[in-house]
């Protein structure tokens, strides 16, 4: 196992721990996948569904070998993460009217979202590294995340946050966990680039998605996937971009699974973003090399509002190469997906519901076939963002609390009333 | 399997869906275990765990013997509900000065709580029976289980709920999944007592811990336990007592685990119930055979905010029989046990906590001896009571979002600062 500047591939010492290169580059763990036999992992990886209370039981570390084979056992820091539902809903998909349609919530994970993939892989790491202050940039799924499994971990967890346009929630549960949470005028951007310059300076451990380990562990979600699917994936996996480490971890993940035979070809990967915080959309569509920042990034998608995206020349490759797509979405068209969602007892927060939003776009501009097959990753819980619920159905008159005095009369007037 | 009034063992026919019997009596579900082996069950139930994608895949439906033979398959509406992590915690274990402690997160179901365990079995069977709304008297946790569910099912759900006392994400949670949210002037209790008597006649389908169905898919949670611990299970079990199904159930899987040979001895069962809510713990400790009911129950736990359990005589024989204990917890004790569990990475809501107070309170009583080793049942979400950290964490200063500049100098003097 190798960490690599991903742009000049220059080789980067592990115990001396950087995010980036000196060219400015974002790193990258690369595998020595030599003798690994594809047949014997799938065995094991099969045997591994079973467990309950080893590490083994965690939905990343069942395909550690593929993560961070190196790690000693006692230093992984888990919460059984993943193992997430893949759901199909009957309603969503004839909405859709697309042939074949999944959702693999990883909404379901122990801090409600996806963001717990890669957590565990990077706070194990900085744990075996012998850090104690681990930290990040959020817009709050990641520090909820980071809190987490620090506690776990017993050790100091520090999350920097915007005080604008974050969920209240996430923040709460990132101090109920017991982190210290620092609030900064400015957005996740500031944030990131501030701890890149810096973050080494004050000797923390950051979690954010400039750390590859975030991305190793990241590609758990579809290993899984295409485990629970027999190794058969679907036409197109959908995701929402936002830092853009979701299409990073998804694309190296696929490429393991090629390159080892797990899988036979590549899907497409298309990726959605909020029209308020789009750069990686308008520069893959307008066919240009460089990314663009947008300076104030705005979308009820808290978890999407990010102008200047880390990962952008990773996935720009990636979507290059494999013939992705990407699109963008409103917020109204957001909410209406989200509401399809949630009614159909799936549930999610409104940047996941950004994947729906994005396979009807893309469906209408004949990118996706009707024909094919759809998964989109759901990346957050519907209790993630409350505040958005409280706004949308309760101050938007969607949805309301009716009254009844409870009477059989009272009620049946409400009861068969539409 | 049959259907019998608790109380005068009459039989029920499960076509002519009752609540109770004619005699007042709560019905219970009695299975006809004979013939079924223990080890071949053991065996079974061990290959299901590597099921992802099947109705077996469910942490409730892997037990479907035990639970309703009967159903079928096609009827199962299920999220893979249970598969919630058991975990050890050093922090809480020192802390509380016992031997052993693990903690079930029953926190991490699909809906946030214990709740789906049940729901997934009277939602499936009410289906079966042909029925088209579903309901029940909720305080929250209940009502968004059932949302969720039934909204999978594409069924109508409804939901009865207090105007006070209850917390708002959860209510958010339930209109999202596309319920309808019925308030009235009330407590749970005037709830429950109206669909008793008029629930028939209004023609829905009851899903509250009245329904004896619930109660079946409620035991699962403890054959998970003994599962996961290789069918030895600790010295106590010890869980929130509100309306009492989760001892009622935990107690009737207990007692098919020992008829069937699963396990070798019946752990005992201790009830916590929130000082301004305890009509159970105060009947148990006075020694008396009936509740008397609490007029106007009060404490922070919503969830355990009753005062008229329903299955107090089901939960006061298996504690009697069983040498269980009961005790009650002040809100402040139930938020110093939240900060703790909260704090070890691990996370639940108020009523939950109770049981780590209520350990505490039963150590100092010289009930749970420190050598002994006990198993805590979290049966709610941090993420589903988020006003109550605004208010413990926020209001009260106990946590507090920290302010800085992006410079070096202002973060060290934060992160350095205690």
């Amino acid at each position: 196992m190798k960490i690599v500047c991903y742009e000049c591939g220059k080789e980067q010492k592990d115990g001396n721990f950087v995010y980036r290169c000196s060219c400015g580059g974002l790193l990258e763990v690369i595998h020595d996948f030599t003798g690994l036999d594809a047949e014997k992992l799938k065995r094991l990886f099969a045997q591994r569904l079973s467990e309950r209370m080893s590490v083994y039981a965690s939905g990343v570390w069942s395909y550690k070998e593929l993560i961070h084979p190196e790690l000693a056992e006692s230093d992984i820091v888990t919460k059984y993460e993943g193992n997430t539902g893949l759901y199909r809903s009957e309603q969503i998909r004839s909405a859709l009217g697309i042939r074949e349609l999944w959702l693999k919530a990883q909404s379901e994970n122990p801090s409600g979202s996806f963001k717990d993939n890669g957590m565990t892989v990077a706070i194990s790491h900085g744990r075996a590294l012998g850090f104690e202050r681990f930290t990040c940039t959020s817009t709050g799924n990641t520090s909820s995340s980071l809190a987490m499994y620090a506690a776990l971990a017993e050790k100091e967890a520090i999350a920097l946050v915007p005080r604008k346009q974050i969920s209240l929630n996430k923040v709460l549960q990132t101090l109920a966990y017991g982190a210290k949470v620092i609030g900064f005028d400015g957005t996740y951007d500031d944030g990131i680039r501030f701890y890149e310059r810096y973050g080494r300076e004050l000797g923390v451990y950051i979690c954010n998605s400039i750390n590859p380990f975030r991305i190793e562990g990241q590609k758990s979600i579809v290993y899984e996937m295409a485990q629970s699917l027999n190794w058969e994936l679907p036409d197109w996996i959908v995701i929402p971009g936002g830092a853009l480490s979701n299409v990073t971890a998804l694309g190296k993940g696929l490429q393991d699974m090629l390159e080892l035979g797990f899988i036979r070809r590549m899907p497409k990967v298309a990726v959605v973003q909020a029209e308020g915080a789009s750069p990686f959309h308008m520069m893959m569509s307008q066919g240009k090399r460089n990314l663009e920042p947008v300076e104030r990034p705005s979308t009820i998608a808290s978890a999407m509002n990010i102008g200047n995206p880390p990962s952008w020349s990773k996935a720009r490759d990636f979507l290059s190469r494999t013939g992705g797509e990407t699109c963008s979405v409103t917020d109204e068209e957001i909410m209406e997906a989200k509401a399809l969602v949630d009614r159909s007892g799936i549930g999610c927060e409104p940047a996941s519901a950004a994947t729906v939003a994005g396979v009807w776009k893309l469906i209408a501009e004949k990118k996706i076939g009707a024909e094919e097959s759809v998964a989109c990753i759901l990346t957050g819980n519907l209790l993630k963002d409350t505040d958005v619920l409280r706004e949308y159905l309760l101050k938007d008159g969607r949805a309301q609390m009716l009254a009844a005095d409870l009477t059989v009369e009272s009620l049946e007037r409400l009861i068969r009333g539409s």
